[in-house]
C-alpha cells in the first residue's frame, strides 16, 4: 500500500506541505509523486497540487479536524493488537447484528459501543456490520456521503478507536464487517478531482457523477478502491465487508470491479490465513454476484435479499406505497423464501421494468435477510421500524420466520428489544447550500406518505441524530425484556438446530389466508398473523405429533391434526425438544 | 413482432394518420396502442401522439420518404423467397466480405450490388456483411446513425431490394450477416422519445444519451431491440448480425441485453432451423462474450479483434500515431496469432487504461481478424487503405497472415483487387447544424494527422460519397489483378486446407526483425518484410525440404535450411502440394 505518495497523473507539481514546511515530491513515470522525505510521526500534513492547496491526503488514513482538514500521519504500532490467531466465526452459520456507531451509544464512539459487547455476546449473534466509519462531512451522518474513503471518523474515535474495536469484539469472539461505498463519492470534501480523474461525465448516479472505472487512468482509481477494501481486511483486522449499492458501479471493461474485488480479496484471505467475507448489497437481483468464478459468477459470499423484507414487512404491516406495491404479502414471501428472491425475471410495477433473471437462482444461503435494516428503517419519512407500525406481536412472528429461514438473519440495532426510538435520516454537511439541497430533497421525497400535520424531520438538525440514538434504559422494562428474550431464543435454536442452518433444509412453504406453514427438515414454523385464534391444520410424517418447541406467545396447542395458535402467533415445532 | 401498434406509456392519446383520415387507437394496460382498423395494403401512415405528428411508425419497415417522412405499410408477400431450404456456409469456415451498399457500385442500390454476386463467388469468400442498411438521415451515410430502426434504406432499394438481395445470395451459396446499431440512436429523424421512454440521461455515450436498457419502461425498449434483431433473421432471412460497439451498451441489469439478444437470436435459430451467427465489436477485449453462456458467457459466435489488425498495421506502415502507438509491430502480431488479444489485462498507453483480462482468454476460432475493414479505413482522415500506406507487396505479405491464421478472414470491399478509391466518412444530414457539427468535428480530430496543405475532405460533400464508390474498371488492369489473384489464392488454399482452418491448429510463431514464421499443422507461413531479400532459416521436422504452395512473389526458393525470399514477399509452405 502506498503511502505518503499520491497519484496525482496531470499535476504540473505536487508537494507535501508539514507544518511551515514545504517538501518536493518527485513524479514518477506512472504519474505517483513521492516527497523527499516522510512527514515525521503524528505530523498533520497535506498535498500542494499546482500550487493549490493544501489538500487532505487522498489515502489519508486519520483526518482529525474533518474532511476538510490537514492529514495526520498514523503510526498503526501505536495499537498493540491482542487477537493473534484469531479465526471468525464461520459466516455460513452468521448472526449478523447491523450497527451505527454514531447513535448505537449516547457517546457515539467505538469506545463506548466496546462497553455494549456483554449485550450482543448473551443476544448470540456472530458478526456486527457497521455502517460505514470512513470520514464524511460534519460530525453527524449515516456515512454513505463517503469523502475521505481511507480515514475512520474522527468523533467515533479516529483510527485507533477502530482498531480498539475490532480487538475487543475479536476478544468476545465477534466477527466484525464493515459497510463500504464504492458507487459514488460524497458531494462535500471530495478533493480527490485535485489530484487526478477520479470521476467521469459518462456517466452518471443517483448520487452525482459516477467514479471512473473504466475511462483514462480508469486503473489506479481501481487501485485506490481496491486499495481501500484490502485497507480495511489487513491494517483494521475486519472479517469482511459490505459493499453498498453494487448497481451503482458503471463500468463496461472486461474485468467488472466487483470481481477484482472480489479476486483481490480472495487473495488476501490467503496471505492472511483467515476467511475474509464479502456481502454485496444490489438491487437488480443479480444471482451472478454470488455464483462462484468458475461459473462465470463474482464469487461473492452473500448479497442482501431485499425481496424477503419487502414481501414480510407488507405481509405484517399491509403497507402498498411505493415499492412495496410491488409484494403481494405471505405468497410472495412463500417465493422468496423457496427461490430466494421475488422477482427473478419479473416486471416490477414500481421500477417499471423486470427485475433479476428467470434462468439463474442464488443459492439461498448466499442471500442476508432482514426484517428490519438502515435503510428500510431509515429511509422513512418517519424513520419508523416495523414494530411501530405492526403491533409487537406481529414483529416477533416476523423474527421467528427471519431466525428459521434458508438465508443469513441480520437484525438492526434494538430490533431485539423493540427499541422505540426511530433512526431517522441525519447528515452534518457544512455547505449550506448541499444542507439545503438535502433538506428540501427529504421533504419532497417524502411528504406525500405522512399524515397531514406530520413533517418531515431536518435531516441537517441535531435533534434528529438525538432522537435516533438507543436508549439502552428502556431495555430492562418487562414489554422490551420479552422481546429480547424472544430474539435471543430464536437465535439460540438457529444456532443450536442444524435443520435451521441456511442451506441445509430447503423450506417447503404452505400459505394461507393470514397463516405460513415453513418445513425445514424436521422443524416446522407455524405462523398465525391474523388478529384472532385459528387452527392450521398440519400434515404429520410420523405418528407423533412434534413438540413445540418456541412460541412467541403462550396458548398455543395441539387440537387434532391442527395446531391451534393465538392471534398474531409465530411457533417453532420440532420431533423432540433436542432436535 | 407487432404491426401497426405503438407502444406510447406515457401518451395521453395515440392516433393513426392514414392520408387525411385519423384511425383512432385504443390503449392496453401495457402502454400499447392498437388502431381500429389496419392500413390499407401499401398504404403511408404514421402516429399522431398527443395531438402531435403524424411521427413515423418507430417500428416501420420502410420509408420511402426517409426519416422524417410517413411510413408506408409493407406487405411481404410482394417478394417471393426463392431460398427454401437454405442453409449457409458455416460460420467456423466462413471468409467474410464487409461491404457498404452504397459504394460497393456506382448505382448504390441492393439490385447492382446483385449483379456483381460473380465476382464474390469466384473470389471465393462465403459471407458477406452488409454495413448498416437501416434509414438514416439523408441518402448517404455509413449508417451508424440509427434512426428508423426497422426500415430499410429507401436509397439502396428498400425492403423489398434487401429481400431480393438476400435471396440472390442465398442463390449463389452466400451467407449474409447485416451489421446493426444498437448502442445509441443517431441525432436526426429520432423520434422514439416521443413515444416513450427510449433514451435516459443517466449514462451518456460518445455520441450522446445513452438507450434506456435498464430503467423504467426499459423492458419495451430492449423488446424493441430484441425484436429488430429478430425481423432482419426471420423476415429478411440474414443469416448473422454483427452488434455494432456493444461495450455502448451501458446497462446494469441482472440480465445483460448482449445475454438477452444471444438467448433470443438461440431460440429463433431452434425456430427455424437454420444457424444464426451472431459477432460483436467491443473494444474491451471481453472474452465472456465468445465464452458460452453455461460458463458465464454470452454465447455469441465470434467478435472482432482489432488487436490483430493493429499489430498487423504498425509491422506493415511503421505508423505510430493514436492507438498504434500501443502496438510494436511484429512482436505483437505473434502474440496476438498465439493468444488473440495482444491485450489481455495490459495498461494501454493510448487509452490510459487497461485492457481486456489476464485471466480468460478467447478461443482463436471465435474472433474475427482483417487487414482492412470500414472503421480502419474510414476513420482516417484521407480514408486510404493499407495498399495506400505500405506498398503494394507489403499488402500481399498482410494478406498472406491474415488469410492462413487462426481467426476467421474478413476482408473489405476492394481490398480484394487493392482499389485505389478510398474509403471516406460521408453523411448527408439534413439538419444543417448538425451538418456543421460532423464537419466541423471531423476536421478537428484529423487535421493533425494530415500534412501541411491537406484539408480533411467535407464529410457531408456529395463528392467525399461518390470519391467512396470503388472504380470496377480497374479491376482489369494487370496489377489489380495480381493482387485479386493473390487473394483467390489465398481464400482457395484457406477453404481446402485444414490445417489452416480456424480453431485447428494453434500458431506456433517466430519473430526476429522483419522476418516471421507461422507453422500451422503442416502448414508453414514465412514473412520477410524488409526491404531486401533475406534467407529466413526453418528448422525441419521431417527429411524433405517443404514446397512452397503459394508466394506473393516469384523468386522464394530453398537455400540449405533456410528459405530465401525477395523483399517484402509472403510464402507458404506445407509438406506437398496437396495438403
Amino acid at each position: 500500500m502506498k503511502r505518503f505518495s499520491v497519484w496525482a497523473p496531470q499535476a504540473e507539481e505536487v508537494a507535501m506541505r508539514v507544518g511551515a514546511t514545504t517538501v518536493p515530491m518527485r513524479r514518477s513515470s506512472s504519474g505517483w509523486w513521492q516527497p523527499e522525505r516522510m512527514p515525521g510521526r503524528g505530523a498533520a500534513y497535506g498535498y500542494l497540487v499546482n500550487g493549490e492547496g493544501p489538500f487532505p491526503d487522498p489515502r489519508s488514513q486519520w483526518q482529525p479536524e474533518g474532511v476538510h482538514g490537514l492529514s495526520r500521519r498514523l503510526d498503526q504500532d501505536r495499537h498493540r493488537w491482542t487477537d493473534q490467531g484469531w479465526r471468525p466465526p464461520s459466516i455460513e452459520r452468521a448472526v449478523v447484528y447491523e450497527l451505527h456507531i454514531g447513535t448505537f451509544t449516547s457517546e457515539g464512539t467505538f469506545d463506548a459501543a466496546a462497553l455494549k459487547l456483554d449485550h450482543l455476546v448473551n443476544l448470540g449473534v456472530t458478526h456486527l456490520e457497521l455502517m460505514p466509519v470512513h470520514q464524511f462531512p460534519g460530525s453527524r451522518g449515516w456515512g454513505y456521503d463517503a469523502a475521505s474513503l481511507f480515514a475512520v471518523h474522527a468523533s467515533y474515535g479516529g483510527p485507533l478507536g477502530l482498531m480498539r474495536f475490532v480487538d475487543a469484539c475479536h476478544g468476545r469472539g465477534l466477527g466484525v464487517i464493515l459497510d463500504v461505498v464504492y458507487n459514488h463519492l460524497g458531494p462535500e470534501g471530495n478533493y480527490l478531482p485535485k489530484f487526478g480523474p477520479y470521476l467521469t461525465d459518462r456517466y452518471g448516479t443517483l448520487w452525482g457523477q459516477a467514479i471512473n472505472l473504466d475511462g483514462p487512468g480508469s486503473d489506479q482509481v481501481r487501485r485506490f478502491i481496491c486499495d481501500n477494501a484490502l485497507q480495511w481486511l489487513d491494517d483494521f483486522h475486519l472479517d469482511g465487508l459490505r459493499l453498498d449499492a453494487v448497481h451503482g458501479y458503471i463500468d463496461v471493461s472486461a474485468r467488472p470491479l466487483l470481481e477484482q474485488i472480489s479476486q483481490e480479496v480472495a487473495c488476501l484471505q490467503e496471505r492472511l490465513g483467515r476467511p475474509l467475507a464479502l456481502i454485496a448489497e444490489s438491487n437488480q437481483n443479480d444471482p451472478r454476484i454470488v455464483l462462484s468464478r468458475d461459473a462465470g459468477g463474482m464469487g461473492l459470499n452473500l448479497m442482501w435479499n431485499d425481496d424477503f423484507h419487502h414481501a414480510l414487512h407488507v405481509a405484517l404491516t399491509q403497507e402498498r406505497d411505493g415499492y412495496y406495491q410491488d409484494f403481494a404479502g405471505l405468497d410472495d414471501l412463500a417465493i422468496a423464501l423457496r427461490q430466494g428472491f421475488v422477482y427473478g425475471g419479473r416486471y416490477a410495477p414500481s421500477r417499471q421494468a423486470v427485475v433479476g433473471r428467470a434462468d439463474q437462482a442464488p443459492p439461498l444461503e448466499h442471500l442476508v435477510a432482514y426484517l428490519q435494516n438502515h435503510d428500510q428503517v431509515g429511509n422513512r419519512a418517519l424513520g419508523d421500524r416495523v414494530g411501530h407500525l405492526a403491533d409487537l406481536e406481529l414483529a416477533k412472528v416476523g423474527a421467528a420466520i427471519l431466525m428459521t429461514g434458508p438465508f443469513i438473519p441480520m437484525i438492526f440495532q434494538g430490533e431485539e428489544w423493540a427499541a422505540t426510538s426511530p433512526f431517522l435520516y441525519f447528515t452534518d454537511l457544512q455547505d449550506p447550500a448541499l444542507g439545503r439541497a438535502v433538506r428540501q430533497g427529504r421533504r419532497r421525497e417524502f411528504s406525500e406518505f405522512l399524515a397531514p400535520g406530520s413533517r418531515v424531520p431536518d435531516p441537517q438538525g441535531e435533534t434528529t441524530f438525538q432522537r435516533s440514538k438507543l436508549c439502552w434504559e428502556e431495555v430492562t422494562s418487562s414489554e422490551h425484556q420479552s422481546m429480547l428474550r424472544w430474539y435471543r431464543d430464536l437465535i439460540g435454536l438457529r444456532r443450536r438446530c442444524p435443520d435451521l442452518f441456511a442451506g441445509g433444509n430447503a423450506p417447503v412453504v404452505e400459505v394461507g389466508r393470514n397463516w405460513l406453514v415453513m418445513r425445514r427438515g424436521r422443524a416446522m414454523v407455524v405462523l398465525n398473523l391474523s388478529s384472532r385464534r385459528r387452527e392450521v391444520s398440519i400434515e404429520l410424517r410420523g405418528t407423533e405429533a412434534p413438540s413445540i418447541m418456541l412460541a412467541s406467545r403462550s396458548g398455543v396447542s395441539w387440537a387434532g391434526g391442527a395446531l391451534s395458535l393465538p392471534a398474531r402467533t409465530g411457533a417453532i415445532l420440532g420431533p423432540t425438544l433436542g432436535i
